[in-house]
This record gives C-alpha cells, structure tokens and sequence, in this order.
C-alpha cells in the first residue's frame, strides 16, 4: 500500500476545523494554517503540523485543501503575498472547497495550470453537523483524473462526492443548489402561511404535499422548522445570502437573468437588516409571517 | 353487505369521465350529465344513466361529485336554474373535486348546509393520467363523518387521500400545492439555465442536486422534461395560470402577500399570450431559457 500524501488545510473555521480533524482521523499526514491561532493549535494537539503560512502549508503538502469564507479570501489566500502559488512546486493539487464565484475559481485553476499544478473546486453542502459527521455533499470541478486522485481525501470528509465537470463546474453546481434551495424556501413559506391564514392547518397541508408532486426535502425539514419555529441554525441565513450574489453575478457573467433568485436575494437582504442574519435560513419565512400578521405554527 | 349507495356525476371532461368511468367500474350505480352530449352518450353505454340536468343527478344520486373547470361554472351547476339545490334534499351528499377559489367553496358548503345536505371540496392532483389508472391525489375538505361517507368512492378514483379539516381545507391544500409546484419549476428553471449557460452539463447538475437538500419531485421529474425537451402535458399552463390566480385571489381574501407567487404568475400570463399555452407547465423555464439565449439540453 502506497504511503499517504501530505494534505494541507488553510482556514479552520466551523467548516473548517471538523473538515481537517476528519482528514486527519483518517490517518493523512496534516499541515495547516488559520489566520487565528486558537484552531492552529488544537489540530497541532490533535496531530497535525503547524505550516505558518499559505505558502508554508503548499511547500510541505501534496494536497492543499482550503474551506474560506468567500472568493476574495480565496484569492488572498492563493495568489496573495506568502500565498500557495508561492509555495506550490508542479504536480501538486489545490482543492478550494470554499463556496465562491464560479468565474474567480476558473481563473484560479487557468493560473494554477500556468505553475504546474492543477485545481479542483469543491464546494460542499451539508453544513457544520456534515462537516463534523463527514457526510458532507461534494461537488466537484476540475480534471477527472485529479479527482480520481484527491478522491480518498474527499471520502473522509463527505458521502456525496460527485464529479461534475472542468473547472468551475463544482461551484456552478453549488450556485445552482443555493438558487434551489432558496427558491423552495420561499414556495413553502408562501404556501404555509397562506394555510395557516387561511384557517387550515398548515401540519396537514404539509403532510399531504409531502406524498405528491409538491415533495421535496427542504418542505419536510425546513416545513417542520416553520411548524416547530425552530430558527437555530443549521445553514446561516448571512451565507445564504452570500451565496445567491455569487449565483447573481454568475448569472450576469454568463447572461442568464434569474428574476426570482433575484427577489429572493432581496428578501435575504431585508432579513440581514434585522437581528435575523444569524438564524437559520429558513428565517425567510418570517417576512412573508410578518406581512401577513401570523405565524405557522402547529394546530393547537 | 350494504349496497352501494348511487352516485352522481356532473362535468364529463378530461378529468371528469375517466374518474366517473373508475366508480362505475367500481359497482356504484352512476346518474351522469355533461353540457355536451358525447360523453354523456359514452358513459351511458358504459352503463350509466342520463340525470339530463344537475337537478335531474342530484334527484337520483344520493352522493352527487362533480368535476368542473372553475369557481363559475362550479357555482352555476350548483346555485344556477335546473341546478344541484334544485334537486337535493337533506342527507344527501355534494362533492366538488374541481380546483376552485376556497371562499366559494366555503360560500356553496354553508348554503349546502342551510338546505340540510352536506358539501365536501375534494379537489385532485395526479392530471388526466392519474384520473384514467384511479391513482390521483384527493385532498379532502368538510365534516370528517362525511368524508368516512364518500371514502369507498374516492378510493374508486384515488390513492392518496387525505382529510384536511374543514370545508374548504382541500380547496387552500391545492392552492398551496400549485404555489408550492409552480415555485419550484421556477427554482429547477433558473438553476438548469444557469448551468447550461455557464457551460456545466444540467444533467450532471440535477443528479448531484438530486442526491442533497435540494431533491424535490420536480427537479426529478420537470428536471428530466427540460433536458429531454417535452413539453408535451402533462400538467397545461393555462390551467396552472388558473390556479395560481386562485392562489393570489386567496391570498388577497385572507391577507396574505404572495410575492413570488404573484410575480411567476405574470410569467404564466407571459406564456399564455404565446402558443405555449397548451404547452405542460414545466415550460416556465422556456421563458428564462429564451432571456438567456440558450436551451437546457443533456450536454451531447
């Protein structure tokens, strides 16, 4: 059996930190680097080595994973000053598992190519009880077979680890996703609240449209967070909106209008207004709750 | 065995014969009318008697369902001249199973109610094909002793039947079911367009979102209709473009704003001054595809 590559983690945050731990569970050899030094040192303590830097994390790492917050930080992170294009050598592999543009991971992996190394982007879905579970969603772009072999990596973090497409195509894929999810937050809580107005119980409206056509995951947990109002997050209503100005400006880069992604952005704008930012995305619902002066709450 | 009560059946459409076709096959005794006189003539020869007028049906039925295209028509065959009230008496049972407005079906259960019979909305999904093999979805609004009453014959027409509450809580259910479906093809329509755009195979995209939060019913199947490019019905768009009108006019009634709702509506509306009006309701994301310059296909 074929030694284990050296992975590289950059940014420990509440992704992050689980992410890494699990690589590092999973018997990789471990180098990071977080602006902070409190994750620093419990993965020290946990195993791994210190790599001081970015540039320090790609010259001691076969495999340098990073999970930021946006594409900006990706970019400081990567081609900024005692960044991984300063300490990537050919043959190495980025794997960006950030959630950011589309368009900035295309010319990352074009840049990574000019040094010799190739680039994956890898964004997952499933949130920080995923990233602590390792059952995260990932969904991949860049060259098959650098997936093929960044694919053991990826298994001790996720479940769902799917192979989209070139570069990119992972992050597309997950702007698509968070178009999705909103979209469908925003149908049920249309739906729900005009039950629950209406004088129906919005406990039985779900469960009948839980068993036809109108089926989906985000109606039977999100639906039950509405009836439970249960706003702790799960994934924060600060990211998702986040995530649909990636998928906006992505739209506007490819020439693509989304006019109800669009809306819904706005809607997640009117929440980061108030103290909601922090709560579950399913929050949206409270804005369709307040105009129409009731709550989806469980018949009594 | 007690013998099975005789039942009515008023509104012969596309809908309405193949579902009164499945309870005569089901050994009820079945009195039929239908403004035009062809179905009528069919299901005689099937074995059913000719009620002449909805007087005439509720004369002979003693549970008298009727599948008609809207609140009006609803309201004419049950208030109007030769109409169902002229013809009931107390004990007798009606059972709306169109997709109307949930205040008229309030309005008629009360008047129903005043002349001693009972009033059930009992509105399907599950279209034409689900009417022909007995499998729609029935979501059942009234007196739950009533809907005990009707059960064996909606099980003639349906498998998934649910009470909801009150009348008129099967009529809301439907409302919510079509804001919920229409939403959604939206969601599925701005998410493939995006990624086909951006260059990413959609259907790479929707099996990878298929296996995470953003599964649904109809990213599954609308999903497949748009990479497939068949828009054949299915589900038309002038009909979804009536129900969500319904929806709104809800919404208006209880005080409920229906943002997104209202806004996919307008698009419905944008289809329905095309030839697209016949077309199956998943060409929504023809709209999005024709702002984009470009067609959701399986990449070839």
């Amino acid at each position: 059996m074929a030694d284990k590559p050296t992975v590289g983690f950059i940014g420990l945050g509440i992704m992050g930190k689980p992410m890494a731990l699990n690589v590092l569970k999973a018997g990789f050899p471990l180098v990071v680097h977080n602006r902070s030094r409190g994750p620093v040192e419990e993965l020290v303590a946990a195993g791994a080595e210190d790599g001081s830097s970015p540039k320090g994390v790609a010259q001691r790492a076969e495999i340098i994973l990073m999970c930021l917050p946006n594409s900006p930080d990706v970019q400081l992170v990567v081609e900024g000053p005692d960044g991984v294009f300063e300490g990537i050598s050919p043959g190495k592999v980025i794997v960006d598992m950030s959630t950011i543009s589309p368009v900035v991971a295309r010319d990352l992996a074009a840049k990574a190519e000019k040094l010799g190394a190739d680039m994956l982007d890898a964004p997952v879905s499933g949130g920080d009880i995923g990233a602590r579970q390792g059952t995260l969603s990932i969904m991949v772009g860049g060259k098959r077979e650098v997936f093929e072999q960044v694919l053991p990596v990826f298994q001790a973090m996720g479940k769902n680890i799917v192979y989209i497409g070139e570069a990119g195509a992972g992050q597309v894929t997950k702007a698509c996703n968070q178009i999705v999810v909103a979209l469908t937050i925003e149908a049920i809580s249309e739906a729900l609240v005009l039950a629950a107005k209406a004088g129906v119980d919005p406990a039985k409206v779900r469960e009948a449209l839980l068993g036809g056509f109108a089926q989906s995951r985000i109606l039977d947990v999100h639906g039950q967070r509405l009836l439970d109002r249960n706003f702790q997050p799960g994934f924060k209503t600060r990211l998702h909106y986040k995530d649909l100005k990636i998928a906006l400006e992505t739209g506007r880069t490819y020439g693509v209008p989304l006019p109800v992604t669009g809306l819904v952005h706005e809607f997640y704008g009117a929440l980061m207004a108030t103290d909601k930012a922090e709560l579950d995305h399913s929050a949206l619902a409270t804005l369709i709750e307040q105009m129409a002066g009731t709550e989806v709450r469980r018949a009594t």
